[in-house]
């Protein structure tokens, strides 16, 4: 069965077709990019309210069956800013260490790479993780973090999932 | 109208009287000197209790309407220290970057930086960020995030701080 | 009174004697080596579940009276790791900082440092400390963090823990 990987681009502004969706075609093409093992994407465009937030992620999590959900945008201290409320709300067990290492990663860049307050967490046999909204910052902090993610879903008992080395290259312990 | 910044020292020493309010004082001093922009400040001492912090924490928020809170002291894991319950009790997102930022500028003084338990987060339009309870900590720990402070009221829709560089220098992304 | 320090190994394999327990020795055998003080070990291992682990963290800080306990295992993604969360139920207060140096003295030498979930809190007057399964990243790990914890204890109003130095020194600042 191919894997599929969930994709879930949370703005006002996409969902209401005011411009054109920049983000998630970003994190869709880096997981082109990096990922060897051939995968279906789920994606979809919701506004920034908690319910529809979450009411996907569960969706794509325990409907579409996706190993990995990444989401973009949402993860800042603007009123409507809601991702990482709805991602808590469903997971059932956190990875702080996620958010912990995008934030750093940032950091290099920017000061207020501390106002991202994204986080990552398991929901069933699915690890959700926030990315920020911009193109530049999605990259940047999904490269900090994904040579973890193939041996992440390798301990949650899903697929297998190969990189494209050199462009990415996963890291698993040797047993 | 002239934003308003409250101070909030935890100590059950400075609020019976017993010693004078150096890190209420010292947050105060700090605020001076890095921003350009005229403000009042709402100050108050409280002791550590949580119901006592958390109800002057939504005082100031809510009805004095600072746009910013810094507490000092009750970070550690003394019996009474219970300023990162009392934030969490009423904040309504948590921004985890800032008590992480601080607590990795602290570990380059001392390895006992990781006992600060010091969080951040928004009520409503008020960002509340926890500080340590020594002045000099206080200092250091605030140096590390206020780059990013003015910015992060920007996106929550409060009033524009300006700093006094070369003291201190705002970040704000260029659109 | 000798100070009582507990030692939890959390595992299905060797709860069910299936295979020696390396992790909890190493977990002792690190204590003996950093610490001067005579002490202890209140030492258990229990399987992965939720109920069965919080019931014997509680046992270990409220009646045997540890002022530390070091768990080891259950802290990754794989759908029966639930020490994170045993952990959780049973503190009053969260330490953010222990969980966040551990995976960042980790990171130094694996990317999948990340996958760790553990973290640190306070019962009572216990310190309890979520370390990894495999011995040599139990050394690692505790090894970043030991440092602080004997004034930690101190500021927890618990008993004077004194290290054998230069294999391993306590700090504690200057009153």
């Amino acid at each position: 069965m191919v894997p599929v990987l969930g994709v879930l681009n949370i703005s006002d502004r996409a969902s209401a077709g005011v411009y054109a969706d920049e983000p998630g075609q970003a994190c869709i093409a880096l997981l082109r990019e990096w990922l060897a093992t051939p995968f279906e994407v789920d994606y979809r465009v919701v506004p920034d309210e908690i319910d529809l937030i979450a009411a996907e992620l569960i969706r794509q999590a325990d409907v579409a069956g996706c190993c990995l959900i990444v989401t973009t945008g949402g993860t800042g201290p603007a009123p409507r800013d809601v991702t990482p409320e709805a991602t808590l709300r469903v997971i059932q067990r956190e990875m702080p260490g996620f958010g912990e290492l995008m934030r750093a990663a940032s950091l290099k860049y920017v000061p207020t790479a501390i106002l991202s307050r994204q986080t990552a967490g398991i929901r069933g046999r699915t690890l959700i993780v926030n990315l920020p909204g911009r193109p530049k910052s999605i990259r940047e902090n999904l490269e900090a973090v994904f040579p973890a993610i193939p041996y992440c879903i390798d301990l949650m008992g899903g697929p297998r999932l190969e990189t494209n080395e050199p462009l990415m290259k996963a890291f698993r312990p040797k047993a």
